[in-house]
């Protein structure tokens, strides 16, 4: 008999790696619906083992005590575990657990984005060999379904574009300074304060943990290989209430966007990935979505605009992603399949930020004469960026421009911004922001 | 070999009922895209054949000839078909046509919502019996991906509720009559013009179609067989402009609403699915769906609150839905393989309309003299119905009442409208409406 294989008449073995936030809750609805989830396999399930740091900590689990080990690499290794769910974190040793879980024959469940956008490939690569499932439905966006829809409700289409609010705490952020007109710092305070971001919120909110999601939402849009080094990030940390009231003006909200596109280029299709807050228009229904949640537009050929909305994290949430997967993975471990693999054929290039197609909103304060506005616009003339709209504002020492380009590559926007800060004309360049989701 | 078996090897093979709107778009997607299509399967596909009701039609089709034909049964019974896809709609003959089609081996798409929620049980068994697949995902909110995440996303949740703008045509009659005030029969007329009602616009006005996805999402969220007769159904011809702007004065928009719901009940938990308009605070996710547009609101016990949206209809829209379907039962046919089947093991009773909990919204003409108040509030009292807010407005010869009620049984609430129409103080019931989506 191969390593791990299930044989029938036996339930199938689940082992959970970790029990933070998120593995207790996976350990809790394991323990409490394993006759429901077993009716929905269609062999009993079992939770086999719970690899933890420590041992004797207080958890609110009705759970042997005997299933509690430190030994996590002995768990995946032990030969008889039909799934393993990942839900440690970090790059190591979560990589090494999964790929030896897979040696032995489990398939894996993992919510673990940051390997997933930086060693995808090492996991895939194992899962094929093994002919075994690797499913992370619970890495992107949380409870929210979208990477099984772009794998395979969309796999009869073209996408074209994906843009994701993919980090509630940012969203969470900018939602209160565009609520209440609170500054960064204030909003980041009441987000630590209210548990919506953490002690060290450096992940959330300079970008990391959104750019790990664009990585691996744009490699399943476009069947190309994208890892977290192809993916342009800028964090929200700069953005102003100054900004965010320029956003109002112009009938938009200032949003952290994960944008995944597809773009024709000389040498054909190419995909570009990039994080970064952007003014979004408020009848986009990307700018209704308010706090911590999360929500995913899609653009792709045939099915027109497609969007995904719900708790982008949380125990709960991210544990019933967990389990969806947990079931689908346990019947293909019944019926000796396994379901789609890596999907990188398309071996599009991965342009970089200079090459994205993208809009400026670029506020100046100008002096107050005669000739500034066409120093200005020859400016943009020069780099080919064609401006959509200028509006004057405010008079003597309040001058201000505030101009909105059409679209062109992200490197021309930039640096004709750099160009005009050493125009004589421009006493300043007061903000600068993206503008995305059509007009 | 079994009839219809795929050979490795050989491209599989693909048969088309039905060369209609989504027809055409289908059998265009297919053609065009069969090297991208055949590469996300793993091995060739190819369209063999596209059964259709007149030869020699003039179609915008780059299709060679002789893949047409007029035998649709022949089609079927070739025996080396793959997967039959099914979008001619009806009851019959396409039930025969796809009970035909997985006798000799293929697995089934299919478009057909009348069918499923008529018959899907027949269905469902002959795919189980055949060990074909019968996937469905167009046949509910076109383009939307909603019957993969309720099948597998959130197979290891519990699903509490499901709330779907299903229907374009009643959801575009309904805000063309909350923007421009129209009333219904102006809103209609519209909605025909520019093609979104069609001719006879029955099955949509009167809530046929949106019923009959009701008992395919009822079926699918809580495991148990429900069939369009089962669900409870009114139509939109009633609303008024008068109940558009009371719902305006509350906060609230009208919406032709599927409502497919787990209550607890005394005999354990059970089913309740039901099509009314229903008025729904502005705050609702659901109640930005504007024009034509879908979208499925899912209340589930972990994963919270999660909305999918898009076009609900459309050829194109509908024939991504068919395709990403088409890859997946591609994809188990090459490996021998079938995904999920019919889940009713839960056996929930299905309860009648007057046991639906609902909350109304009663408009009451009334004399305009002190006790009427009293009355009033003593029959909602009579029937154990508690009142959530009065308002008193206009005086004299308009003067009215209106009421919003906590929750209740509907039986309760309706024998409650019933008894005020004979009340002395009582002149005219002027609207009745539900309140849905909590508070």
């Amino acid at each position: 008999m191969e390593s791990g294989s299930w044989e029938p008449g036996r339930p199938l073995r689940i082992a959970l790696l970790g029990c933070g936030v998120v593995g207790t809750q996976v350990a809790r609805l394991l323990t409490r619906d394993a006759e429901e989830l077993g009716q929905r396999v269609g062999v009993p399930v079992e939770l086999a083992g719970i690899a933890v740091r420590r041992l004797g900590r207080e958890r609110d689990l009705d759970v042997p005590d005997e299933l509690f080990t430190t030994d996590a690499a002995g768990l995946v290794a032990r030969g008889d575990i039909d799934v393993v769910i990942e839900v440690i974190g970090g790059i190591d040793p979560a990589r090494e657990l999964i790929l030896s879980a897979l040696q032995h024959g489990a398939s894996v469940v993992t919510a673990n984005k940051a390997l997933l956008a930086e060693d995808g490939a090492t996991l895939y690569e194992a899962a094929e060999k093994a002919e075994r499932d690797l499913y992370f439905e619970a890495a992107v966006a949380g409870a929210i379904p979208i990477v099984r829809p772009l794998r395979e409700s969309l796999a009869g289409d073209s996408v074209q574009r994906v843009i994701g609010i993919v980090n509630g705490t940012t969203n969470f952020i900018l939602d209160a300074m565009t609520t209440t007109g609170q500054g960064f710092n204030e909003a980041l305070d009441e987000a630590q304060r209210l548990g919506f971001a953490e002690a060290d919120p450096t992940a959330d909110i300079e970008g990391f943990d959104a750019a790990a999601k664009a990585a691996i939402l744009s490699e399943l849009a476009f069947h190309t290989r994208v890892t977290l080094g192809d993916v342009h990030r800028e964090g929200i940390t700069e953005v102003t209430a100054a900004d965010i009231r320029s956003a109002e003006d112009m009938g938009c909200v200032v949003k952290q966007l994960a944008i995944c596109e597809k773009l024709d280029t000389p040498n054909g299709p190419a995909v570009s990935a990039r994080v970064h807050p952007a003014m979004i228009s408020r009848d986009h229904p990307l700018a209704s979505v308010r706090g911590a949640y999360n929500a995913v537009f899609v653009e792709s050929e045939s099915a027109g605009q497609l969007m995904f909305y719900g708790p982008g994290a949380g125990g709960a949430p991210t544990a019933s992603a967990v389990l969806g997967d947990v079931v689908s993975v346990a019947r293909n471990r019944r019926n000796g399949v396994f379901g789609p693999g890596e999907s990188t054929h398309a071996h599009l290039e991965v342009l970089d930020m200079g090459q994205a197609r993208t809009r400026y909103h670029v506020s100046l304060d100008v002096d107050d004469r005669a000739g500034v506005l066409a120093q200005v616009a020859n400016q943009f003339a020069e780099f080919d960026v064609s401006i959509r709209t200028v509006r004057q504002e405010g008079s003597g020492s309040d001058a201000q421009l505030v101009i909105v380009t059409h679209e062109a590559d992200d490197a021309a926007l930039a640096a004709t911004v750099n160009s005009l800060r050493d125009l004589d004309g421009v006493r300043a360049v007061r903000s600068v922001m993206r503008v995305e989701g059509g007009v």
